[in-house]
């Protein structure tokens, strides 16, 4: 029986959101076609004799800053990206709103090819600030290994010489997102010197600002909706199964937060002189987030979990049959309890609340003898099916409220100060819901097959990640389906320092991509 | 009726430690001896005539980078104070211990004199890092008045020209606790230009680590003590009453404190992938953080008041007097509440825990969608009489382990983790306990008449102050009386960003140490 936040629940209770689906997939498959046999077998033969010329291509990519936050950055990138397709015969276009991040467009039109693929990456990636950083975030550097479990930097090999699948290569967006694109110029190359069709197609819609919310997709896809016209998304993006099984997921959860910053006196006060006085922001800010979750992890925002949509007994029973990686995963990150009483698998299917950073005055050998005049906090929330991200955020600002902070949206002034005991900033992230595409459509199947012709290990199928993506935008807004087709490892330090990217996968990248554009 | 920590206090109960005396004791003044008025005068008109090149001079100090970790910088300041006070005809040494920071030693020997005053001045300053500064920490600059109050920089101006008393000096140190340098400097050029003879012998002792814990003074006393026999020590750091008003203080609270570290997952996770399943340690920190208080603002660890030693009734009485600027400070500092129910006064009679910093993952526009793997704070305690710092640390580690957390030394390895479900670092600081001096003593009176002789304003007697100084090194173990005698302007952001001086206090500075080195 499925637990939720502490509750039982049955089919039709008013719990869960997505479904996690599973093996009874796995009997869908057909043979895949033999173009598509034909295209991996290529395209792995390609690959295998130019590796080291696909990582040195790689590397060239991955030192190209490319935070979306930096306009002059992402669209260097943008440009660069424009040229490589062009050179593989794509029409390329950059799509353009004022001062924001260009969307790079490009199609390939095939003679007879009655499907239309549309194919989404991001080129944009996370901040690369911090200190964790063993190499600059934007130095590409090939390790042994995972640099944690005892990987050692080498060396780039020389033309011709093996490469290891073990090895990774550590930098900014190694993963997220920009391991796709050298995959799927190599599968072009690969397919073009062999003289295989494609059999789609195909749009390319590589984006500038995911990493920073997606802010203008849905601006360009109302500016340039009528280019947008697919059968079907793919979506690469996001890691394989924790498992390290390759995966076809049908969905994500959605994403939103808020920023909270509290305030003590209005300048940072002597602890000695005021301490045991003052009110101090980083004990209010702890007791503020203290009372948003209770004692098991669940979150006790008031109304938090009313909105999620329930999952049907099918989908309940097909669930109960999904690989639970919680033991390996456990152990693999060093946790001793998890929040609530369920798997990893079920707790993604409830909205989350997360700490993503918290700062007040300084710690460690900066600390110094004060009491701060702030302590600010970095909230994010996951969201499933049924949770509008305006209206969580609604439900965290009441619980904020009911704590005895006054909001407000900038610094208070003292006459505020006044006024107000207990005063919280709250900044509110932009943010979109989640998203989920039907399993049943044919297209879907054809997909499927295509990614079974890549690889010689199970493919899970999988409702929807735990991540966001703007894909609500394709399913919802353009109403047309849309499929994730992760390649990354699981660990590949996605959002943090040292993100990197397994060769191995790249590798994978490469053949899924020369199925696809071959696919029945 | 004193209440403090929510308990009625009455005389003889067992919460308070220090007295705060009062209005009491300033009937003892008796009128100042004939020479400290001249000398008061004296020096007054040297500095009028001086103003520029005083600052100028002092300018040069504050750019002397002092923090006490960094052993070079400290070391040449030390090097500059000698040559400094050697120069005014002092007999100067740098006492020595291996890798800290030298203690700075002279002595001015006075024929006749048979009073020997030890004056303490610690040179080093806190840290300077911190993104708060509007001008660098080391670069003082000159502002017409406290900058948040829209006080602008201003040029220094040239020889002879008129300096605004309201002016203040923005630089690391400029008041904790250089400032009474230059002061002194300034009173011995005056009097040794007008051939005033001083009426003690002088020993300085000018400390380079106060602000890291005065971690070898204890070594130092112990190593070099026979030097250090004085009838009584003047300590000269802190600043003014909050009313404006000068002071003498008898004592301080101690100080001490511990980091601690509380850990998530093993290395930072997406936030999507895993959010609302793997433990979110900024949420644990929070958690055990608003545990250690009570909705008052009281510390709820178990025995933290318990050894408080308590007032006797006629310090009691005498506290009724002191003038509480609660209201003032509440509207100057824009707090709506305070810790306690207490006015300020009453709460530095009770040791105090401080949030003083926090940090996990990152804030604001450098927020990533991670669940950090680890959240740090920073927790700082002011100790009264008969608070034990050891035993205030244990008490605050039982507190967390009776949260649920393992208590480590280092950051946890695999099999620790595995083995512990919440882990807790904690770093227990150094520190020192509390000190107080017999307000009863003749040489006591003797200086509190200097003091009245360098200012027309009203003295404070003030049995503690709620900061530290290593005061109880003097009075416990050297067994001297020791006074402090600030200069500093209250609002001197001491230990903050954009700390400064007023320069009327500067000039309060120059008078009291002119009156003091001439005192009955």
């Amino acid at each position: 029986m499925l637990r939720v936040a502490g509750r039982t629940l049955v089919p039709g209770a008013i719990l869960l959101v997505v479904t996690l689906l599973s093996a009874a997939s796995l009997e869908l498959a057909a043979a895949a076609a033999p173009q598509q046999q034909d295209a991996v077998a290529v395209a792995r033969a390609y690959r295998q004799a130019h590796e080291v010329e696909i990582l040195q291509f790689f590397s060239g990519l991955l030192r190209r800053p490319n935070y979306g936050g930096n306009l002059e950055d992402v669209t260097a990138v943008a440009g660069y990206l424009e040229e490589q397709f062009e050179a593989r015969g794509a029409e390329m276009e950059l799509l353009r709103l004022p001062d924001v991040p260009p969307l790079v467009y490009g199609e390939i039109k095939v003679p007879g090819a009655t499907r239309t693929l549309g194919i989404y990456v991001h080129y944009d990636g996370q901040p690369a600030t911090g200190p964790d950083w063993v190499n600059g975030p934007y130095e590409p550097v090939l390790y042994s290994g995972r640099m944690d479990l005892g990987g050692e930097p080498i060396d780039m090999p020389e033309p011709g010489e093996a490469v290891d699948p073990n090895w990774r290569i550590y930098a900014r967006s190694a993963s997220d997102d920009k391991a796709p694109l050298p995959a799927l110029l190599t599968a072009l190359d690969a397919l073009q010197g062999a003289g295989i069709p494609l059999t789609s197609n195909i749009k390319f819609l590589f984006e500038g600002e995911e990493e920073i919310g997606s802010t203008h997709l849905g601006e360009y896809i109302e500016a340039y909706g009528d280019k947008l016209g697919v059968d079907l998304w793919l979506f690469c993006d996001g890691p394989v199964h924790q498992t390290g099984v390759p995966q076809v997921v049908f969905g994500v959860r959605g994403v939103t937060g808020l920023d909270v910053t509290v305030y003590g006196p209005a300048r940072p006060l002597h602890s000695g002189h005021y301490g045991s006085w003052a009110p101090v922001p980083g004990q209010m800010l702890a007791e503020l987030i203290a009372s948003m979750k209770d004692a098991d992890g669940n979150v006790a925002v008031e109304g938090f979990y009313d909105s999620v949509v329930p999952l049907g007994r099918g989908e309940l029973e097909a669930f109960e049959r999904l690989p639970l990686p919680d033991e390996q995963l456990r152990a693999e990150l060093g946790i001793g309890w998890t929040e609530g009483e369920e798997s990893l698998a079920e707790r993604l299917l409830l909205p989350s609340l997360t700490v993503k950073g918290l700062a007040s005055g300084s710690v460690g050998a900066d600390a110094r003898n004060v009491i701060p005049d702030r302590a600010e906090a970095a909230l994010g929330m996951r969201l499933v099916k049924g949770n509008d991200p305006e209206h969580m955020i609604d439900l965290v600002e009441a619980h904020i409220e009911r704590q005895g902070f006054h909001i407000v949206r900038e610094d208070p002034d003292m006459a505020t100060r006044a006024r107000f005991p207990k005063i919280a900033k709250v900044i509110r992230a932009g943010g979109y819901p989640a998203a989920r595409t039907d399993m049943g459509l044919p297209v879907v199947e054809e997909v499927i097959e295509a990614v079974r012709a890549a690889t010689d290990q199970t493919v899970l199928m999988v409702p929807a990640l735990g991540g966001s993506l703007p894909l609500y935008l394709f399913t919802d807004v353009m109403e047309a389906p849309a499929l994730i087709l992760p390649i990354a490892n699981h660990d590949n330090n996605q959002h943090a320092s040292n993100e990197n990217i397994r060769i191995a996968n790249l590798w994978y990248g490469v053949d899924l991509y020369a199925s696809l554009l071959t696919m029945r």
